[in-house]
């Protein structure tokens, strides 16, 4: 297996990380999985070589891989571990439910506990629907606007991410041109490409669709500008067209009551909620307006699994610890303590880059680095002495992290800049 | 609420469920869940006011609402539940794995096991990909045949359901019409109208897609003609074509190795797997051959919960229980018995029924019953009785029936059967 000190000749190095077992499964898997791994979790996606393939177990901040490499992740599961791995109460709960029977030919009793829950939570949203993917939500919440409207047009930013689906998948591959048509784009950030959006579909606007904050894969994270939000909010309005947010990324890690169109004073007709709400658990959410009740009550839409009782059980329990153990609190004293130590480290190091983003969901680059060069290198390094930085997409604090947690991980990360600013 | 005795007069009824506390709670998610509860599970799609809205636990073939009253439920959670609720080996699995965590930023240990599992266990297929619904695999395996013949028409059969993605969702209610182009119907068991279907899509076909029975709602079961299926897999073949099965519906209830299209000698490409491989687990799986690995790879497909070990470890689980436990066998003789005992009381009864389907996935329609009057006259009496049938949707054994269950079951259909018939 190769590590740092093939890369970083004459380097010492305070740990490295063995990566046998991984790789070798890796290896296995690749007869039997096409790519080994495929999409966001491959190595290949992150240092292939450096980061783990496998992982054993998990709990609070850390992961453990299948060559007992313990990690502080900052990656959260890509999103949904926003109370820590295994948190105690949420793992009752799951334990509980499953007690009973996790899934049934009629709903559980939790889903109208947890319905009211959510409906009670938030005094924007007058009803909510279930699914398992976020992309289950980002598209039910098209067809709603689509049946709502009679029009057919949705507007998304040119880049942004809402889901693997046919009209939305990255690259398209394999799917029909015509299945993407009704789709057009504005420029993030641009009031201007937003007017002319509307002005060039005049008529034709079934809804707007917009994550919170930019947060597209090897960009920097760029929070909105009013003008911006002003123009889509406006426009929308001005074209009986909905507004649809999808939070499948940023909820319960930008704002205290987890919905972060609150954040930036939004009025979207829709919010579509994923990841972090079964802190692990599959389950999306769309939650919607009274005004479209009766379409969304109107369309087909079901699936095997999504009024399936556990994630529902665990998702009330996350609610419940969210709110009572200050997690919104703790995750943005850890994400500020990473900012500053990040930056800090960075400077000390004579490491150019940009460390941008919410405290929660922060993404760090490298200047003049367009092919990640040096990013994958630093994450590789972090990787072989313990933390989990991704090179390309944004990290995700969670309440589990601690100061101690942040203050290793920083004192890795100054380490990391050294070699990478010896390396180039 | 109502209760059987509004509707029969002068019946003395065996038993009569109250369903207070169900519908109770079902007029409060009204409130906050458009419909109260959507899809197939809402008590609309069944019999609004007889079968129960929610429930509180399931173990084995018995499921108890809200209420306290327990049912043979006939539904199986509309397919996952295989070998019956709360399968103790299973069970374990889930816990083992839950205590090690359920969901972490890269695949657990259990995904390679799981893959190289199921790899060996069919020789038809090479490679698997992961999924949560039967949606994302059917869509999956869309894509994949468009990528690599470069065609793009798909052929399945007219009323078929494929999942509730925009291009295939019942109704296409809120989907751009362009989205669901590229498709083209023939005629379930008519060969002649396959040979039509490929002959005026000449040159442009990706796919066909087919389930391996005709198991379409408010239908009668039809089992595949050898001329139907031979024309689909030759005509398939001639093209260049790729042949998909989507068996989520029927793997692991029709064939003792879990894959349907061997019980008819199809030879397909691809094939779709969900439901019953977690016992309730969300999980849905993609089977393909090698010639189609390269192209699977190519294609960005991802997922929060895609590579979630809990339903990784409980599919490990179900596989070996369902090896293990006879679970093929003890599922065909329960159906078997329910099939002759159902035909038997209804020829005493003097109720006009067809009963269709494999043993393990029956059907029971009345004759002359086009609006499902006495269908759904005949599910109510039964649920009120302790017994779910569905009066539009094929039923679902699981090993977990028992014959006494399946003698209760019976002796409930008849008393049923009789009222229909009494109030016709």
């Amino acid at each position: 297996m190769r590590h740092a000190g093939d890369r970083y000749a004459g380097c010492t190095l305070s740990h490295v990380t063995v990566l046998t077992e991984s790789y070798e499964m890796f290896a296995r898997a690749e007869r039997v999985i096409p790519g080994g791994i495929f999409g966001t979790r491959s190595p290949r996606f992150s240092s292939f070589g450096d980061f783990p393939a496998f992982i054993r177990s998990a709990r609070g901040s850390r992961i453990t891989d299948v060559d007992g490499n313990e990690y502080i992740d900052f990656m959260c599961g890509f999103g949904p571990i926003v109370l820590g791995y295994n948190h105690l109460a949420v793992q009752e709960a799951v334990r509980g439910q499953e007690e009973r029977g996790g899934s049934f030919t009629f709903p559980g009793d939790v889903t109208l506990e947890l319905a009211e829950t959510l409906v009670a939570r938030w005094d924007w949203g007058d009803w909510v629907m279930f699914g398992k993917n976020g992309s289950d939500v980002t598209t039910l919440s098209t067809r709603i606007a689509r049946a709502h409207t009679g029009r057919m047009k949705l507007l998304v930013a040119a880049g942004a991410y809402h889901g693997f689906d046919p009209w939305s998948v990255p690259g398209g591959q394999g799917v029909p041109p015509a299945h993407r048509s009704e789709r057009d784009e504005f420029t993030w950030n641009d009031a201007g490409s937003v007017h002319a959006c509307f002005d060039r579909n005049e008529g034709d606007v079934a809804a707007v669709m917009l994550c919170p904050i930019r947060h597209d894969a090897m960009h920097d994270i760029e929070l909105p500008a009013a003008e911006f939000l002003a123009a889509v909010q406006q426009r929308a309005e001005a074209a009986g067209a909905l507004l649809i947010v999808d939070d499948i990324r940023c909820g319960f890690r930008l704002h205290p009551s987890g919905a972060s169109h609150l954040r930036f004073g939004l009025r979207p007709d829709l919010v579509c909620f994923g990841k972090a709400i079964g802190n692990g658990q599959p389950l999306s959410l769309l939650v919607g307006k009274e005004a479209l009740r009766a379409t969304a009550q109107s369309l087909y839409y079901t699936g095997t699994h999504f009024f399936a009782a556990t994630p529902m059980a665990a998702a009330l329990a996350v609610l419940r610890a969210y709110d009572g153990e200050g997690a919104y609190e703790a995750m943005q004293s850890a994400g500020a303590m990473l900012r500053d130590g990040i930056l800090a480290a960075a400077r000390r190091a004579g490491a150019c880059v940009r460390f941008t983003g919410p405290a929660t969901m922060p993404n760090l680059l490298f200047d003049d680095d367009p092919k990640l060069k040096r990013g994958r290198a630093f994450a590789a390094a972090a990787a072989q002495r313990g933390v989990i930085f991704h090179p390309r997409h944004n990290w995700f604090l969670s309440s589990a992290h601690t100061p101690e947690d942040i203050a290793q991980a920083v004192a890795v990360a100054e380490e990391c800049f050294r070699l990478v600013v010896a390396g180039t």
